[in-house]
């Protein structure tokens, strides 16, 4: 037999060949548990069915009819027997649940004949009937693809004339008269009678589940969830228990614990005398399963007890199905239950306690991705209700934000300083200008600009909620007034945001805020303890540090100086510095600069007091620092006592054609050495503040776009003359280290020669990812959706490291930086920082730490965590 | 002695410690020929002198002292000896020749005292005291640093005073004046007394020429020529031998042969009774040197045979330096000379006919660099006299070039069609629409725009005269004029450009044609013979094409197919196909284009009939070939029958924020397959057309910008598809390549996956040196200035392959590109495949071809040859 298996001979690691639910079926009868006898059509037989063409050929039908007779044997039935038939069940099976396409044909083997005979042999003809209407409705549905919905009117139909309400009240009879419509339905459909041989009925139920394995919302649910085409589906056939036998029997769903909350207690909801889909289609009013106590309660006790032999069995929180058939219990299906991220929290940390898994396996049951969940703001419930979805944009930024409209940076700072404290910032789009506004808004709603717009990026930076690309949204600027369809805003409405689904509502919705407490809290230690690697936070400001430290962060990865500058005195004079014609200038702006980046890094210090803080030299081109319409032109010049012709050629001349490629990085320092020793200026005199208050921090000077020796070289030593320089004239000294970010081929390539110079290494997977692939993120979007439509990517580089091409070179580096450095910090602060595959990957390259943005510092916990684990066992 | 070698000590190959000059006065006195006694202090000492901060230090000068000593003994003369004093030259000598910072001190050893003795001695007191003063004026100009000008004033006042027009006309008595004066003139600079102990003088003299060595003009020398200051320079300290003894003696230069045309005949010139710089000063007009059989036929016979005895022993065209002391003949310097193109291609070729030399070192002999001097026409020398050099911008594109004046590349082609055979275009900068004008040009002039901007790119390319970049020229485009200085120009007035020097002319100056014949075409014959790089062209055109066949190309590596869009009706269709919102209009419109492609590569396939071709897809990202400015736009919008909003609109959607990294190469294919499948369908049927006239060229096509293995996999089995379909259709086959470009550092990394469906490889390392390094050859210019001037970077790696990091990367992908395919063809498209140590590298690497633009290709040749012979060695 290659083809086909007795539930008797598999078991639920056969989940590849068998299926989810075939292997969970083979595995309750072989712990003796009360399952209907069956087997199971494997998920080979499916991809051979595609091989011919569509065709099951004539081994797997053998094989089939082999197994429909030793079923016969067992149950004593006969297929097409008149007095003892037997039916079955057909369902389909994939080795991950897919419930887009659970494809069932129940009371198989019923035909005219069949259906007379048990009747008489039940004496209970309406039960028969009941079975024959609906096996006619679902092999139509199921096998032959008629529309549902008019078998279903001819169904109600059927009701209204007999003025019943409930399925359950029509009688024999009357379930006749239906049977005869939906027959003379179906022939008006295929052109053909029902057919009446129970094999031909099988073969072709198999075949439809096969086939459903390739309909459309099989394809898009594989797609949106990463299941490849090629694992097909099986097919379970199983003797029928009847739920609709009588008013002693029933069927339901039920979880072994509360899916929402993780609550340890039996949660669920069954129907007597029904069958299979009647408890989700909604006909009749389920039962809450603990009711079914009081309707027979051995029936409830032998459940609960299968309950418990699951979870022990499977040491997860089982879902679960089951049919009581006149006062017998039977099991059809049990899976490890879908949760909230939340229940599964709870469940994990149970169960250790339970002692029924280790720490290692709780930690593997959650996933990283669903923590943030549990991070940001979200809508109070009962609130939310009155709440109407106006509008979807992109989820760019997850959490739940009310507040009043705003329409610029300035109207948000403004309305906050005078006491506003709810604020949405809406804009076409935003830009560096906007931080500030940007930091104070609860949330941020743009009409342009994708799930890596500047908007967006910088809000999951700052873990405040953004909507991004919400093009429903009309803005005008002038009148200060939004429209959506027919709605008007204006400046103060009320408005709100779900960055988690991208919805925008019309009205005020009360948040909650969140916390990491309890067993979140537990969980999260336990993940601390197995992980090898680091986890520190790309963070700018003070706050941001002290965020990112509640959330567990162990240092700082990456400080961006200039997102400093944006605030408006310090501005003004980085852009005189900018547009400085001699070095006195530039010195003298860059003096005006240099408190408030020593106040900042003082403050950093402070908050990361115990670890590391890596500080990044100036990195962007100047020209985003400089205005770009000629009235804003005109406005900078007026303040900077410029001419508008002398600021506008400055503007001009630094513009690039491909600015990402362009003077950045430690090339403008090459350019610029005074910005350099300023910012190694402020660095060590706060190193020096904060050390002689008692903070203990570890001070990291990080170079930027470095792709030879000699630039390290030529920064390193500005660096270290200028550190010299201050700690002389302070009469103190202080550590410090200078490493270099990773983030253009060459320095991969050349890691050895960089390691020379550099302590330490930040892989800065955005850009490499960029260089590698030859492809800027910006103009990237556009084409890159032709390479999924195509097939030609599976992921996006940007959101998961391309293991085979930037990771090659990441591993390459890694090699070589050791090659001469055998001690390097080795590090990544590209928002790989913050995804689970990525996290795994570090970890196998031996990395010392990866940061990320604040709130994604759980997730990188548990990734790390997980990660380590994973590598355990391999 | 670790310092100080005695002439006996040392030999020519010791030209690293020893300098040129000191290694070769070695050399001679080992070999017996008549050099005067002496020592060199070495390079080492040199950089011992900057390591003691400009000190010599005790063990130099000792060591120095002890030579001295041996001098002593060996002449018989005594340092500071009134009656035999020992007087010696000073001269300075690195490891190469620096003409730049030539320091010489002669005479040195004289004082009031020695010189009084030394007159009576001699009996010949003019001769004494004109050495005097020349000692005087020496060690103040080059150990002081006192302005020469102020004694040579000094000089021709006592000269006028006494009526005489020429040094030798002065008596002793009038030199002892000048002495005086000389004196006094010492004292008013120093303060102090001339100097009078001889060991003062020459410590002071060795020390003054190591100072040299770092003197602004040697530097700025050192730099332009790429030598390393480590190096240092040596000191040759040398008996004096008096060419100014009397009238028996004199000195000279002259070379073994013609260094301007390489004939065999000796040529040089002299002067008797005369000193060192006499003869280059042009204080009296010198003599040619076969004049000298005459004035003394036994010197003359002596200086022939010491000629035949320095090339034989050299095996080179020797530089030499000599001076006659009453009739004795004494060689004070001999070195390779340098030579022009045509004089080291007939001295190679001669030598080797004379059996001096093999093949193999005659092709080491000439720079492939100067091979392009040969290669473009040159002004008629008479012609030249009467240009005025107006303006000089940056020399783009060798060659010269006389014309008309054109201000668009419209008016080039009507008044080419006019008849008009001579013009030349001037543009502020060229765009790709001007293709067409500027290949009908005899030479491009732009005002903005470096060596890579377009129009220096694509008269490179083509191998048209370009001066570029040449601010000076103010263009009004409406009123068609231009201004330089005060001068204007108007359509239609004649201008001349030397692209070889970045000169522009305001007249009409003849031009003449260059060829390879004669020793020229002997001399590339070797090369082929030697070299096992293939030599191909990037062509575009069939003239091209032709042009690099008979400059000895082997098949096209490189066609850009884009460049064959820009004229008119074809730019129009391919807009159009830009334009279209649907597949239909796209696919009507490269129907259009089709019959153009087809018959430019038919054209492509006869000219390298024999050959292999490679075609490469469409490129450029689709903005290139947009208008930009609304008028432009406007005007395609009415051709185009769209609105211009909507063509606007288009434009808009389409630009990108780092075009380089955007929608180009194979990713237009994704987006478009249409057009990958009319490109290969032009493809194939060219073939199958070119074919049945008997023409049999290797078609080979090539996939640009891949990057993983998805895309050459999606674009191979779209040229497959095609070309099947195509071969259907016509009821025959060819065959054909399909390969890809390796220009994107992760298509390196994946090499081994690539060519699993690549047949060939080609490096295009333009795009890889950006993508490498990561910034853009447009932006990389503003700031790789600072990285040379601050000395991050000796080369400009957009010039020379940069082999530690991108040079890593073809390394690595060739060496996984044969581990999955071992026959895999390698080659190399970028502009590096036209240069020397470039193309070195890629012999190492053991690459099958190198492909360069047509005028490159004898330059490529030879390298390739000089590459196999150097490889050989090692």
């Amino acid at each position: 037999m290659k083809y086909v298996k007795s539930f008797e001979e598999g078991n639920k690691d056969e989940r590849n060949l068998l299926g989810g639910k075939g292997a969970n079926l083979a595995e309750m009868t072989n712990i003796g548990l009360p399952v209907p006898r069956g087997f199971t059509v494997t998920t080979e037989a499916c991809n051979k069915y595609y091989e011919n063409g569509e065709g099951l050929g004539e081994e797997i039908e053998n094989e089939i009819f082999t197994k429909v007779k030793e079923l016969e044997e067992k149950t004593g039935k006969t297929f097409g027997s008149t007095t003892n038939p037997l039916l079955v069940s057909v369902r389909s099976g994939a080795r991950v649940s897919m419930p887009g396409m659970m494809d069932t044909v129940l009371n198989l083997g019923l035909n005219d004949e069949v259906a007379k005979g048990f009747a008489e042999v039940t004496g209970n003809e309406r039960f028969v009937m009941d079975s024959y209407r609906r096996f006619i409705q679902m092999f139509s549905d199921v096998v032959k693809g008629y529309p549902k919905a008019s078998f279903e009117r001819k169904f109600d139909e059927i009701k209204e004339s007999k003025g019943v309400k409930f399925d359950t009240e029509l009688n024999a009879e009357d379930l006749k008269e239906v049977i005869a419509i939906y027959k003379e339905e179906y022939k008006r459909l295929s052109g053909e009678e029902f057919p009446q041989d129970p094999k031909e009925q099988l073969i072709e139920a198999v075949k439809a589940v096969f086939r459903s394995w390739n309909n459309e919302r099989a394809i898009y649910y594989r797609k949106i969830n990463e299941i490849p085409g090629t694992w097909g589906t099986a097919v379970n056939v199983q003797e029928m228990v009847f739920g609709n036998k009588n008013n002693n029997s029933g069927t339901g769903v039920a979880f072994t614990r509360n899916p929402a909350t993780g609550e340890k207690k039996l949660f669920g909801e069954y129907l007597m005398n029904a069958q299979g889909e009647d408890v989700v289609a909604g006909i009749r009013t389920p039962q809450t399963i603990d009711t079914l106590k009081e309707v027979n309660e051995e029936v409830y006790n032998q459940f609960v007890n299968v309950c418990n032999i699951l979870e022990n069995h499977y040491k997860d929180m089982q879902d679960m199905e089951f049919t009581i058939e006149d006062g017998h219990l039977f099991m059809l299906q049990t899976r490890n239950g879908k949760r909230t991220t939340a229940a599964a929290l709870k469940i994990a940390v149970d169960l250790v306690r339970e002692g029924m898994i280790t720490k290692e396996e709780a930690l593997l049951r959650v996933e990283p991705k669903s923590l943030d969940q549990l991070l940001h703001p979200t809508f109070e419930e009962e609130s939310l209700k009155n709440g109407v979805v106006l509008a979807t944009g992109l989820a760019a930024s997850p959490g739940a934000a009310t507040g009043k409209i705003c329409f610029n940076a300035e109207d948000v700072i403004k309305a906050s300083e005078s006491g506003e404290k709810d604020l949405i910032l809406v804009r076409l789009e935003t830009s560096p200008e906007d931080i500030e506004g940007m930091n104070i808004a609860n949330g941020i709603l743009t009409v342009r600009g994708g799930m890596t717009s500047h908007a967006a990026v910088v809000a999951r930076g700052i873990g405040t909620c953004c909507v991004s690309g919400c093009s429903e949204v009309k803005i005008n600027e002038k009148e200060k007034a939004l429209t959506i369809g027919e709605r008007v805003f204006h400046e103060g409405d009320w408005m709100s945001l779900d960055g988690s689904t991208g919805n925008v509502y019309g009205e005020r919705i009360e948040t909650k805020e969140a916390e990491i407490s309890g067993d979140f809290k537990e969980f999260m230690s336990w993940a601390d303890e197995t992980r090898k690697l680091q986890i520190r936070t790309n963070a700018d400001t003070p706050r941001d540090a002290m965020q990112a430290r509640k959330l567990g962060a162990e240092g700082i990865g990456l400080c961006r100086t200039e997102h400093m500058f944006f605030e408006t005195e310090r501005i003004f004079n980085f852009r005189r510095m900018i547009t400085a014609d001699t070095l006195e200038l530039r010195e003298e702006a860059l003096s005006k600069i240099l408190p408030y980046q020593r106040s900042d890094f003082e403050g950093l210090f402070e908050a990361m007091d115990g670890y590391s803080v890596i500080i990044r030299l100036l990195d962007p081109p100047l020209h985003e620092f400089l205005p770009h319409t000629d009235n804003e032109i005109k406005e900078l010049a007026d303040s900077l006592g410029m001419t508008f012709e002398n600021l506008k050629a400055r503007v001009e001349s630094i513009k690039e054609f491909n600015p990402m490629m362009g003077h950045r990085g430690c090339r403008l320092d090459v350019t610029y050495p005074e910005i350099a020793k300023m910012q190694t200026r402020a660095i060590i005199e706060a190193a020096i503040n904060t050390k002689a208050k008692g903070i203990n921090t570890e001070v990291e000077i990080m170079v930027p776009l470095v792709g030879s020796e000699s630039e390290i070289k030529f920064v390193k030593d500005i660096i270290d003359t200028t550190a010299k320089e201050v700690m002389e004239e302070k009469g103190t000294e202080v550590d410090y280290k200078v490493g270099t970010m990773i983030e253009i081929p060459r320095a991969a390539v050349i890691a050895d020669k960089l390691a020379k110079h550099a302590e330490f290494f930040s892989f800065g997977t955005n850009d490499l990812t960029q260089m590698t692939f030859g492809f800027s993120r910006d103009d990237a979007g556009k084409f890159l959706n032709d390479y999924y439509k195509n097939g030609l990517f599976e992921n996006d580089p940007f959101a998961k490291i391309d293991q085979e091409g930037v990771g090659e070179l990441m591993r390459l580096a890694a090699e070589k930086g050791r090659s001469t450095r055998p001690d390097i910090s080795l590090g990544i602060c590209g928002e790989h920082g913050g995804e689970t595959s990525s996290i795994e990957f570090c970890n196998s390259l031996g990395l010392n730490y990866v940061s990320c943005s604040p709130y994604r510092v759980p997730l990188a916990r548990l990734s790390a965590a997980q990660a380590a684990i994973k590598a355990k066992k391999n």
